[in-house]
């Protein structure tokens, strides 16, 4: 078994999919949480100056989505045939592209809160729309078993600050789109403190 | 063989990455090029509503890193081991936030000049620079041979209008880098209409 060092800030932000993953793989790593005072130290260490970085046996893999899909192959999370793993990856970009969206960054209070704001209530129900136009009648959506697309779905969901409910979170189908559309068509406000679970330290 | 259908505008963009594998591959394929005027209707029938999309023998795939992915593994140019497609993988993700960092829906032409001014003179060097780093003294990215990581850093450089040599453009190492690092570093203007090859039909 390989060392992992998952190297991050105490968030989940990006790195939550690959605690989520290796929750999922059982794996023992260590989760190394910088303060944002030792940032820039280290940020002059890590490939391309961005976190997380994962090390696997001091080799640094960089960009959560990559590592994502490197554990879920070792998870056998990554679809069952070539086609599947296109279309659970298509899926992830495309939560991905939605996520990139907000203004994480954006200083100033009022308009960060806007387009928030504008992106769960407008873009969102749309997205999930979609998601549910693709999921259809099937219980998953690529193939016949749960793939990490689960974990990215719930994970994108929380990170935006959307309700979900904790009970449905991290098993079952993908019904957790139900859930969260459900609260959006009920004008239900997103939780703006979500619930910690047990894969969140922080 | 599978019937493979791509459909997309007439035009490089988001679909160019996948026209670069086929042609590596030597696979035939439809190349299906929509007009604006028909994007209404065909955004009505595709997953997501966002093209490219790849139809193989008439399923539709979407997310264009998602499907160089699935080509990139049928050429056997995703890496060779789980770590090396990986970090391939980062790569490519890296560059592709960088594109996607450029206002390409902008209407307005001295906004759309300046930001792409601004991204091309202070973080296309960076980025290069990075890159340089990671490449240090090997002669390739990931591994001991080509990954689709060349077609993407030559489509990348391309679809932003930075001066490439099209002599070094389709063969050789990863040094397509120095080529476009020397072209920023003496300031040459970006290359506003690239020039064209043979896998460009527009």
């Amino acid at each position: 078994m390989p060392h992992y060092k998952l190297i991050y800030f105490n968030m989940r932000g990006r790195a939550e999919i690959i605690r989520y993953l290796f929750a999922y793989l059982d794996i023992q790593y260590e989760d190394h949480r910088i303060s944002q005072d030792d940032w820039p130290t280290v940020k002059q260490t890590v490939p391309f100056g961005k976190i997380p970085i994962l090390e696997v046996d001091g080799v640094p893999l960089h960009q959560s989505l990559a590592i994502g899909r490197f554990l879920a192959r070792e998870a056998g999370l990554a679809g069952k045939t070539e086609l599947e793993q296109c279309q659970v990856d298509a899926i992830i970009d495309t939560l991905d592209d939605f996520m990139s969206r907000f203004p994480w960054a954006e200083k100033k209070k009022d308009i960060k809160d806007q387009m928030f704001n504008e992106l769960l209530t407008h873009d969102a129900p749309s997205l999930l729309q979609d998601l549910d136009l693709y999921l259809g009648k099937k219980d998953w959506f690529v193939g016949n078993s749960v793939s990490s697309l689960r974990y990215h779905c719930s994970n994108a969901f929380k990170v935006n600050f959307i309700f979900v409910d904790d009970n449905n979170d991290n098993s079952g189908s993908d019904n957790i789109l139900y859930i969260v559309k459900n609260n959006l068509k009920n004008n239900r406000q997103p939780d703006l403190v979500s619930k910690p679970t047990s894969l969140e330290q922080d």
